[in-house]
């Protein structure tokens, strides 16, 4: 299988190539610059040498990387470009699934979020691109720090959500073979409260108040050690 | 001291009654119906005979409720009766914090959330009581269930919210002593996030596929165990 992640060359980006890549599945890394993307994908097989069974992670710019996955394309850009990048790939993407990560944080204040007219990034998303390609929103809430430094473990569940609840399904799957629980959220409504949980860790995590920064959320069952 | 609990009959107002008890913290449990919230009161405080250094619990009609705490007045009513109850304690609330668990729940669907205008509860309370009370969103997400099991501990991190930080800060430190970790999560917009975590969590208990029910959210450290 192969999955692409458009902004892959970020932060985020590259620490889930890298995280996909260790669980077997090979990645189409995109960017709007071809050249950077190949450099990119270079340097992130290179952490992973010497590791077993890694698939290998390959640059493109975005619309290359949209045609060579099968079935799952991960939105990673900046929300700034979250709707021009859509529209350039938009044709692209119909029968596939649009895994969309963005969050829109606020512009100059990451703590809190600036939600689009049709009430978050995942909604925005599929009213933007129709019918023909299914949207789900995952990963939003996941520290990029940690998914960089390979030798921890995620410390973050992974809400996931969707009109479509198979598609949404398939991602969770997906999701939970680099090692995360991943669970069904609900419809794309659900990505308001979902996305906006990511600007309260970065809250939290710039707070001098906790004991800790890049945190995550666990759903936290009722019995299980604090 | 003595808080006030609104809508204190309920499942939740009970469990926080209880545990609040617990920890020494007098509560003022409060009904549009006195006779009965002086019942469920007698009831609460037989279920901590035996318990060393528990506070009391007494039932009031609301309003005698409100002016029997000297500066926390929690409202836990259900959200068809927020805006009505706020209405009718108003002028009481005057110079008071208003602590908001009320949850938007959509009617007939507990597992989405059906914002008012203002945004959240916390947004549409702080609204109608003007700059003479202090609105504070706390407790959304913690379950009553667990509250009322008063051998579990409680599996739920508490984010709090509101404009007035010293306010929201008294409210972390006050509900840190019923033995949760509470974190400032911003001013009362982080409510709309806040908020919506609750059917998040309702729709996962309810859910056959998430192998718990009455489940909490936790702030997850890099390195703590899962």
């Amino acid at each position: 299988m192969t999955i692409a992640i458009l902004g892959g060359t970020g932060p985020q980006g590259q620490g889930l190539a890298l995280r996909f890549a260790m669980a077997g599945i090979e990645v189409a890394l995109g960017s709007r610059d071809a050249a950077r993307s190949v450099e990119i994908a270079r340097d992130l097989n290179a952490k992973l040498a010497g590791r077993p069974r890694c698939a290998r992670i390959d640059g493109f710019e975005n619309d290359r990387a949209v045609v060579a996955a099968e079935q799952f394309v991960m939105l990673a850009v900046p929300y700034a470009g979250h709707d021009a990048t859509l529209r350039a790939i938009a044709p692209l993407l119909a029968g596939k699934t649009l895994v969309d990560l963005v969050v829109p944080l606020t512009p100059g204040d990451p703590k809190s979020v600036s939600m689009p007219p049709e009430g978050s990034a995942t909604e925005a998303a599929q009213a933007l691109l129709g019918e023909r390609t299914r949207v789900v929103g995952a990963l939003h809430n996941v520290s990029a720090h940690t998914l960089n430094h390979l030798d921890q473990s995620i410390n973050c569940d992974v809400l996931v959500c969707g009109n479509d609840v198979d598609a949404a399904e398939a991602v969770a799957e997906l999701v939970g073979r680099i090692g995360v629980a991943a669970y069904y959220a609900g419809p794309a409504s659900s990505a308001r409260c979902v996305e906006a949980i990511t600007p309260l860790l970065i809250r939290l995590n710039i707070s001098r108040k906790v004991p800790f920064s890049h945190a995550g959320i666990r759903i936290w069952a009722p019995g299980a050690p604090a």
